[in-house]
């Protein structure tokens, strides 16, 4: 019922890079207009329908000014009535204890419900318009930086979406050499833990010896919204690049005793807040328990992002470690060609890295969550810390971040409830007695 | 993770009537301990989904009288802490017109965040949960008509399954007599109009000269939403036996310019109050006029359900008519076989039926949406009602609720629009000219 | 490039019961430049394209005799010239032994080679072309029985259809509840053994304690080629009907270690004599092994078709097997109420079926192949008699061809290649001892 | 039933580059065991499985001399026996012309069946059989040139695959970058024409302006038979590199009247003789007009591949055509860079081209096919000689293969059937006037 051709526009429009403007008072204007209709629900759903899809060509064919003002009128003007609120609110509060609270209970919700969502979700209706809001919402995170009178906006959006990706939602798909190439090219695009330099690096982690699991929503069929990286092996990888080796053989997959997750990235910047990462690794599990009967580790190699910035806030923590050399030649990576040098360097990077596991925190404080966002992912899942591995990504980038510094996060299927309660309810992180024992060392 | 048992157990027991047994005292303390956990979100995601099927069993396990108290005791000790929603909203009210409302506002609709929704959206992670949710709202409604302490629940419910079931989320599919028999089996057990009686009959419905169309939900697969018939002719159908005679010829589909909805049926009771109906027949009216660009009338054969009822209200519409039958007499249908009878009720039917669908209205007055549900669903479409048809339903059921008389529903794409709005704002019904004579002859 | 309405038409005619004419004079000699045409290949794929689906036409138009004669013409008219055979043959048997040999051999073959395959594989072209000249097959077969001068023809079509149904073309499908309506209705009308009296009764076909696989040609999606049906039980089964039991519980599929194939039915008649029944069971019994990794057992629990016409040939065996009644009444099965007569024919009829099933030959003398049609296919792929079942098919199909008597044939994996070889080389029927000790007690 | 292990190697030897070993004497005595077996049919189905499988291991594994011996075994060993032949002969030619003609006929036939095709055809049991046919005959026709006996077992072998790629079996696909990357790749390891250099190459040839169709066997999935690149323009295209430039605007594809089919590629060198190109032309034209029904005009943008080697053989065709410069230098293709040089031989090399498509055929005489393959291939198609393209392709092959020059072959669909018989009928070939004039310039 929308104009085909309104319909091919915005196709081509969502995700595209063309010349944007700036919005104009007028334009404003009859922004305000359009937004106030649509709030209204005036017309039928035909009506909405193509309402929606000229509100989002609006959207999409301005700078990012006129983006900002458009989602500001949302927020601000089209919220809640606050005297009706207040009205809800006193009969609510009166009714406490009665029959009559949870009618007026109900009631207050209602007095609260904004016009912004109702605005937004008629979006839902155009071709991608799952992929507009998501879109949008990434937009809107950018300016909520700026501008924190958007947050009431950004909670709502978040809360709506929330329920649109729940995990029960979500489709959980391996992709493989043989799935389209427009999906494998996103991954190229989208992987944001170890590049992938060309589609012969990519067919190479497509191999018998390796998987690729994706997360996929019914309505973005052609966005995977977060995917993991997985290699079959027969011990624990302690070296990224050993794995992403074009050259190295494939290894005979049926002799794989151990899983490792070497990259899991999420895609969609729109969907910050909304998570289902660890439901990956979980139904990811399951799926490798039934096509391998004979895999019992499950591990990742993971990334430190964190080392190198928080010893820039903590030199002191150099010293502790005996790290012989200052913190601008230790991440340039150029000591690795130096024999000796790499030799001087083991001990204490592995000391250092296992002290800003134990005990580097957000806030920078003694408590709280695990200064690393990795870590926090992972301890929150249930893993452990299991081994630090030295010269593990030997990357301009794994130099840059965490001097070369990986670490194997250990998933124990019988541990993982407990460890993620003790985690979850006292902050224990669980760790190997090595670990453990490198981090008491300082 | 969940045990594997459990799921198989789950799945047959969702939709099956085995033995249900009470809710005992101690099986309720139990049931607010675990709801308890739930609604705090203990232990990992692997604990939740556990904990959820463990609860979805217990309910399906309980007679009525236990889901009932089950569900109240979600209803009644998961709401929000008054107390929280107090000092929220005064601190809402104070910062209403300064800078700082935004972020007041949305705190407040966090304090209104109540743990009921948690708890039935972690329902989501079994196996068919949202199959399972629909069903348990469908209780919900029926022990709601008792009682209305349950009201607040069931607002939370249809407004979390309005997000889910959010139209854009819904596929439409053409279904045929290649279609698996489990999906054609829902629709004998579905259809609410016209009673498919066998297999054949519902052969007959998928013929070539016939179209059926339905909505899906990606995570209800198996289940139609609500599903529409439509016969393919060159006139504008005035009797639904020979619309449904198995043994009628076979009509060349690609001479027909009129397209018939002649039965629609949702199918969830679970899902009252999500509407999508509409754009069902929009979406069917694009799919036709794509496969067959002649057609150009759109319209419907539809019962009228309400008039026996109206009438026994209004008993002095049959003297305004002046029909020369009793109500009771008129039900029977018996005197459908006596022809002098037959002429001598065409005209005052035909004028009950005129008066009955522009006067009758909900409440009883003179203002008001229409008493007639099926009127109510196509005027609010923007249809008009064009044609009345004597002796157009002769199944028993048809002369109980109407005496045999149905109506067509005209979609005119170019007025769709103007009657809806018309309808919308001032209740105006749009009608044929012949039926408003009609009308107006009492 | 054939006319849409020609498709259309052929579309509808293939299979369809319309009403055919007689082929005239003039119609024959219409045909025959037709099909002279045809033979030529003059003009381009198009023509030829054109040109099938006219004769196609033609031929689906034609009654029985018209048929006959159009496939007549074929194959009188359109053979290999007996001069350049013989010219050919000369070469060849002249270059025997020589470096020509192989060269001379191919010419033969050329020479050989007759326009009448040219002519039938052309309406491969036309929609439905397979299955068009599977039933063309099926007609020729019936003419043959009157006509044997049409075998030359047969043979080479029957060669034409082995190449195209090779096994390694055909492709295993589980049928299910959840298969399109359409193609369960084609088991309703293709079970050859047990009559599906419902859709009630083909449900039950496929309940969780079934299994029904069928071959499929990828050219012919919608017709399976032969079907089998499988119960997974915990026994032998013995008796057919309670198989068949709508209302008996279903079977707990997680503690079966035993399948039953209860039925196995070919569906197109015209591909007699090209074979794929024993890959059939063996692809099914792989699939089940998969499936049930706890499955030992595989048997059948099949009819004896050729017992009573056996009985009708040897009335002597009666006597020997002291049978106490006569044929006649014992195909009635009306004995079968009369609790002390069953007593009194259980064993001699055990007797009976176990001498049919040792000795009854092909031909009558005492070496060739089984004279039981389901005993041959059965045995030809190595499986054993293992037990016979009285009373184990109460129908009266049942009573009038077995006398209700019923045999398992077990399929034990690692003797089906000994079996089978003993079969093949020298006619030997594998037996357990007990059926083997009933015979001998004649 | 063939072992899993013997399968996954089957598998990964299919098309790999293993290495390869000598056939031993002892080897070879073997395998005139295994084949003498597989002749007669000895064991069942399951035996013939193994068998196959093992023998195809065997080949496999051996390098081009043990292969040719290998085919060479089953050719000169396994044909019929020429005294059977004899006999059946006699009794044919003396039944000519009486009843039992047709039956003798059949007879023949049947003493002709050589074992060699039930050899080959067992091999189409094990997984990827077909593929490993087809393989084997790139093998075979590779041994061929050298060993002539090897031609009956070839002819054999290109019969039975020419049954079962029967057209009416192949499906027709349109690729886009949504298929499968490993298809894909596929593509740019056989196209043959204009070479695919990159992801970014390939992506450009399935923009919205593209279309690229492919040939698939339902029995090889995986590998395109043949496909056909198409470029949707405005305007008879005249420079294959202007088509292929990645950096091009993509032309709006609903403005399109043109479709330029500009590279066709055969891919599998075993099913040479297996001709299926002309149906894809056709099939290809019937999707773009039912997709895009402006579309007026299907040309292809064509190679003259034989132009150059005609030339070398006859050179007085320069000096006709006043072509100023000699033969190595026009191929270098250094000209293209001096204008001056452009312009002189523009009209010469325009003339040359006329020339040759016009006159030259295959034995080099004045009758007969075309000399220029794709010429035979397009003309054979019932398509004309439109217009010749000067500096169309700059490529070093292309300068190589024909001086820089292509030319347009014009589908017009109301001539292709005129065209294609005169063709046939008596090799004239179908030219637009202007290409006339310009051969007849010489």
């Amino acid at each position: 019922m929308v104009a085909k051709g309104l319909v091919d526009k915005l196709r081509s429009m969502i995700g595209a890079g063309a010349e944007r403007v700036a919005l104009t008072a007028r334009g404003l204007e009859s922004l305000r207009v359009q937004l106030r209709e649509c709030a209204d629900g005036q017309g039928g759903e035909v009506s909405a329908r193509g309402r929606a899809a000229r509100l989002a060509e609006t959207y999409l064919s301005l700078n990012d000014e006129g983006r900002h003002r458009f989602l500001k009128l949302i927020a601000l003007e089209f919220g809640p009535n606050p005297d009706k609120v207040a009205t809800a609110h006193a009969a609510y509060q009166k009714a406490v204890g009665t029959a009559e609270q949870w009618k007026t209970e109900a009631a207050l919700r209602g007095a609260m419900r904004s016009s912004r969502i109702r605005i937004l979700t008629q979006f839902n209706a155009i071709p991608q318009g799952v992929k507009f809001l998501v879109d949008l919402r990434a937009d809107l995170l950018r300016y909520l930086e700026q501008d924190r009178e958007l947050a009431v906006l950004d909670r709502e959006l978040e809360s709506r979406l929330s329920a649109w990706f729940d995990v029960g939602f979500l489709e959980l798909q391996r992709l493989t050499w043989n799935s389209p190439a427009a999906l494998l090219e996103k991954l190229i695009e989208y992987e944001a833990v170890h590049e992938i330099r060309s589609w012969t690096d990519l067919k190479n982690r497509l191999d018998s010896d390796r998987r690729l699991y994706a997360f996929f929503h019914p309505r973005m069929p052609a966005e995977p919204l977060i995917f993991v990286e997985v290699a079959l092996t027969d011990h624990l990888a302690g070296n990224v690049q050993a794995l992403l080796d074009e050259h190295a053989p494939v290894f005979d997959h049926r002799k794989a005793d151990t899983a490792i997750f070497y990259s899991i990235s999420n895609t969609q910047v729109g969907l910050r807040g909304v998570s289902f990462g660890n439901f990956l690794l979980k139904r990811v599990i399951d799926d490798l328990k039934r096509d391998f009967p004979k895999l019992t580790n499950f591990a990742t190699l993971s990334p430190m992002p964190g080392l190198a910035a928080w010893v820039r806030k903590h030199p002191q923590a150099l010293v502790e470690a005996e790290v012989p050399l200052p913190l601008d030649e230790l991440s340039t990576g150029t000591w690795a060609a130096d024999r000796k040098m790499v030799r001087a360097l083991s001990a204490p990077l592995n000391r250092l890295a296992a002290t800003y596991l134990a005990c580097a925190k957000q806030g920078g404080g003694d408590s709280g969550a695990p200064f690393d966002p990795v870590s926090r992912f992972h301890l929150g899942n249930g893993a452990r810390v299991e081994r630090l591995n030295f010269l593990a990504d030997n990357s301009a980038k794994g130099f840059r971040q965490s001097f070369g510094m990986m670490v194997n996060y250990l998933y124990n299927l019988d541990d993982i409830e407990i460890n993620l309660e003790a985690f979850a309810s006292s902050g224990n992180i669980a760790m190997s007695a090595s670990v453990r024992r490198l981090a008491r060392k300082k």
